[in-house]
């Protein structure tokens, strides 16, 4: 692809074409000519500056209002291929996507998180070489990664990440971008999984939602007019450490009664462990004895087993982040609450008990059209938000007109001046 | 002045023009040019529009960068007036205001909300037509309301306010802008305190902003990126129901425990009253003795005067108010909580108190450059609030472009398309 030497308003220009093409689909000419308030001479140059750039590109033909029938102009969705990974506490996820979000190549590989960020990237590094190699990827256009933990976003760092030892201020970005040659982008695994509901529901209901995870600990992340709030700190979200304020639990952090430590994956196998060697549930006993240990997974298949304590457990589970919930709820007056982690996979019991206690606690208007529901894309929210944020950051006004002439972004262009 | 028949891209030229000289204050004419990505000719062209209907004027000689030095050109701050009004329970606030936010005619008038909509905005419109007389207005181009309860804020009318009886869905933007012909915006009055502080500050801390109001109830706005953040039904920040979880006091609302009902300045008038009678302060049953009536601006005097029972009632307030924002603050992460309303007159005990409980229950980093601060502008907050709500929704980049061209902005361009 040619690099073009444009002065500034000319990529302005651009940039403004390509954005509204990209946003509305297949248009006329005198359409974009219209929308970006460029003249009809301007307009026609830059639309194919873009289709020489490969950005743009001739359609089918449309529908005539008069004379001869126009051709239509089309985002060239696969002018750019994105990679993704979705790091676990156990293992990670990783794709490739083409502009429009379509993800091919999605792989699960096993790898702790506590192996550390050279261990565990390495492995990330393979896989995304043998999607490259397996569906011929050659226009890399950025990589976009979820980790469980705190990021500063601005940098790509996670920060002083719970559960991942070794990984503080491990830098993400410089390694990935020194590899693949492009810009990337880290950000933690919920807010992901937000921006993936929104970017596969694509219904307005999801411009202000909150996507909590419920797995080993709790989290949320958060979608204000249809994008990532992150907070001061960057930490906005971080609602495992909310008191529920009646239980003298001891959490981690040093407080007590943190909805984390009373209805988090971990605490609910904890007191899981607790009530087979008490005698209290004859389904968890037997498996502790079989396995010696007791998951989540297990309290969640001895309450579809009619095991009566299991089943108590997730309800009192879902009370107490129902509770959270109502409070979140009144202060941010949310469309749509979207559950997912690994305790989610309890279903409807779980679902019910928010649900009730939301519904309880919160204000009738705040609730009146509220929707509580599971995670419809469990398995791909996480890799389509990662896509979804690279795709942001890329067509951003301002940074889609510092690469638009090079035809490619780069990532000495588009994170030097981040 | 002169209205100008301009295409649409012309009114979108203009408008760029406009919004970027009002944001970057005073410029030269090749930096209009450049940020606007506008040729010279073609924004020396709609800058001499934009003169000659008012919005633009020349400013100071600027900066010689070698030739000869260029004349700037300013935003003409005087080009349209606003009118504001903040209502209260108990008497309103009116002022008037330039297009940079300067407040002139500010007048405090007694009159209870519960006298009914009629009744009160007849003494509001007699007060605006007082200042549009005193200070010569000519050129009005839009009011901003606040009223303390609940708007939907489309239509500019009140939503079953709990204390405004007679208020719900009367049409109080259709009232003013028929009388004075000018747009008209309408909202709560916490969300246009958030706003105010935002634009008397000036400063980035308050972009991730949460005003609490501790008046007879309890309420909060929330900026997110400088924005309001109003949420899906635009009741976001209705916190005075949030569940403090252990306390059996009924609320209003049908619940108990709610944060209103305990840490509210009528709780708190409440519950002093009851101690009055049961002996338990000296001097509120001095004042009760005296007055018949206990309020909080009494239980504030207590405590200055030493009384034991009152500064434990404001600590206890502050502790519960601090508890839920401990939890706010871990979910929102602002950077920035400024505490006003009537309760907040109790100053450093009550402030103190709620630091600690926020210190106490939020993560180290959400906290670690948290400022918690009284209002700097206890009387000035909730005016400045409704002139930068006018101002931004003037100016909003699709409003403008309606109105530019006309010189000045009517009701009719502005509500109709909205």
């Amino acid at each position: 692809m040619a690099a073009f030497d444009l002065a500034a308003d000319d990529a302005q220009s651009l940039a403004q074409i390509i954005d509204y093409v990209r946003s509305a689909r297949s248009v006329t000419r005198p359409e974009i000519s219209e929308a970006t308030a460029l003249s009809r001479t301007l307009s026609t140059k830059f639309i194919d500056v873009a289709c020489e750039l490969n950005l743009l590109k001739n359609g089918e033909i449309g529908q005539s209002t008069g004379g001869r029938a126009p051709r239509l102009i089309d985002f060239n969705e696969s002018a750019g291929e994105i990679l993704v990974a979705e790091l676990g506490a156990t293992g990670f996820n990783v794709a490739a996507s083409d502009l429009a979000g379509n993800l091919i190549g999605s792989t699960y590989v096993e790898a702790n998180v506590s192996m550390g960020p050279d261990a565990v990237l390495k492995l990330v590094e393979q896989e995304f070489d043998q999607i490259v190699n397996t569906h011929k990827l050659k226009n890399l256009w950025g990589i976009g990664i979820g980790v469980p933990g705190p990021v500063e976003f601005a940098t790509g760092t996670p920060v002083s990440p719970p559960i991942m030892p070794g990984w503080d201020r491990y830098p993400i970005r410089e390694r990935f971008s020194t590899k693949f040659k492009v810009p990337v982008w880290v950000d933690n695994d919920v807010n992901l999984m937000a921006l993936g509901e929104h970017a596969l529901r694509k219904d307005v209901i999801t411009n202000e939602l909150i996507f909590i995870k419920i797995g080993s600990g709790i989290g949320a992340g958060i979608l204000t007019h249809g994008r990532l709030h992150r907070g001061a700190q960057g930490c906005a979200g971080d609602i495992g450490h909310i008191s529920i304020g009646v239980s003298d639990v001891s959490c981690r952090c040093g407080n007590t009664g943190c909805i984390e430590s009373v209805a988090g994956g971990l605490a609910i196998a904890r007191d899981a462990e607790e009530a087979a060697t008490a005698g209290k549930s004859v389904y968890l006993a037997k498996v502790l004895k079989t396995t010696k240990k007791i998951t989540i997974g297990d309290v969640i298949a001895g309450s579809t087993n009619g095991d009566r304590w299991c089943t108590e457990k997730i309800v009192k589970a879902g009370k107490d982040i129902g509770a959270v919930l109502a409070t979140l709820v009144n202060f941010h007056n949310p469309s749509l609450i979207v559950i997912g982690g690994g305790v989610s996979n309890a279903g409807d019991k779980l679902l019910a008990s928010i649900r009730e206690s939301v519904l309880n606690r919160s204000l009738p208007l705040a609730t009146r059209d509220l929707q509580i529901r599971l995670s419809d894309y469990p398995y791909q929210a996480g890799l389509s938000g990662a896509v979804e944020m690279v795709i942001n950051e890329l067509f951003e006004s301002e940074t889609l007109r510092r690469w638009v002439a090079t035809g490619r972004p780069s990532p000495s262009v588009i994170h030097a001046s981040a």
